[in-house]
């Protein structure tokens, strides 16, 4: 019998933030392949499971893409069940897509378990809603690996007409600012850098979308968001320090 | 000692999208308000609560949302520790933000816990991913309850930018559809409609952007979805009657 790969989101990093489905995937796996930004923790879940990073390697090459799908299909074909588990959702920048075209071909059962998204829970962490009444009733989501990637929707959509998201974003940063100010963005609109979300280590940087290039360059993950909601964060910690009490973000 | 309020996702319906954190709220909760589109089976995961429906009702006045803010408070400051279980992420659409609000002007803590939110979670159910390489690097999520909350996004975002998710639509589909293609966006544009996504009675319709209007106007929540990534859950679909064996979205 042809084992089932389960391509399953880990949600932003904190394991507590993956779902239960994700768990009992893991707790019947009999081989993990984790991406990078994965929590090694949720590999406490797959105890009959033996595992293997995938992920990018500083100063060595990456596994190919190829090879990491040649392994799914080689052990599925032998009756493996095989996690492939990934950062965030596998169907945002997860390359989900493409590894379940991969099986699909090879005759290989897939499913797709959906994670926490970083898009949402890093904004949501650092005590920012991407939405919020009378502020934003959209958010939009892009990459900011490449020019191509986020050029055309930050050209186009019109000015304070949703929260802007960017994963990947950070190496980047003085070109999407650029380009929103360019586009009409008003250089006061508030702005933030979440880093390493949802981990003990996370901080974050909150200013206005001009001062955005100088935000910090830190070698960790970062979710830049764009947008009035930012001020939320701002509110809510001040009305905390004046007596309430806003549980501090991880 | 004041209760601390956790504002809780509980994502697209499926009890096991539920996260850890979830679940260990939930479990030591006193008190649980929940929402429409949360499934009643969360509950059983907080057998010392008590538990009362706070959302949409038909034919009946749904509860102001300032009663829910005040019920919370009165609670906390007594001590108890509540847990609001809101669908999907409680940032997204979710008025999470207001009553985070409400709740650091009283002087009551409160945290976030994310959630799957369905903008990603019911696409990738049915097979589509929000991005996919050479097809969408961005993707956009818009309330399509009024028309004041979508029109300024879906107006000026370029045609083909970006994977376009509209929650809350279903209603107006025809608007939504007319708009992207005054817009620009080609008439054959793939577009779905993912009903009840993650539940045992979840179906979709699958279709071009020109014939969006005429997708089923089920009595159920609906995730529309819009763009070239659309055509990967036919490409899945077929490789697995071919031979493969895509495992069915529920």
């Amino acid at each position: 019998m042809i084992g089932l790969v389960s391509l399953v989101g880990a949600g932003p990093g904190d394991p507590e933030l993956l779902t239960l489905r994700a768990l009992a995937r893991l707790r019947e796996a009999d081989l993990v392949l984790y991406d990078a930004l994965v929590d090694r923790a949720a590999l406490q879940h797959a105890p009959q499971a033996r595992w293997a990073y995938v992920g990018k390697r500083a100063g060595r090459h990456s596994i190919a893409q190829q090879t990491i799908e040649r392994v799914m299909i080689r052990r599925a074909l032998r009756g493996e069940r095989v996690v492939r588990l990934k950062s965030g959702d596998p169907f945002v920048f997860g390359r989900g897509g493409e590894e379940a075209l991969a099986l699909a071909r090879a005759g290989v059962p897939c499913e797709i378990v959906p994670g926490v998204s970083a898009a949402v829970a890093a904004p949501a962490l650092g005590n920012i809603p991407v939405t919020h009444r009378g502020l934003a009733s959209a958010f939009v989501v892009v990459s900011g690996h490449a020019e191509d990637a986020y050029a055309p929707v930050l050209r186009s959509l019109a000015p304070g007409s949703a929260t802007v998201v960017v994963l990947m974003g950070i190496a980047t940063r003085a070109a999407t600012a650029a380009l929103l100010l360019r586009r009409g963005w008003p250089s006061a609109t508030p702005a933030a850098v979440l880093y390493d979300a949802s981990r003990p280590e996370a901080f974050s940087w909150r200013g206005t979308l001009a001062e955005l290039p100088s935000a910090p360059a830190a070698d960790a993950p970062g979710v830049i968001v764009v947008g009035a909601t930012v001020s939320i964060a701002a509110q809510l910690e001040s009305l905390s320090s004046a007596g309430g009490s806003y549980a501090a973000a991880r």
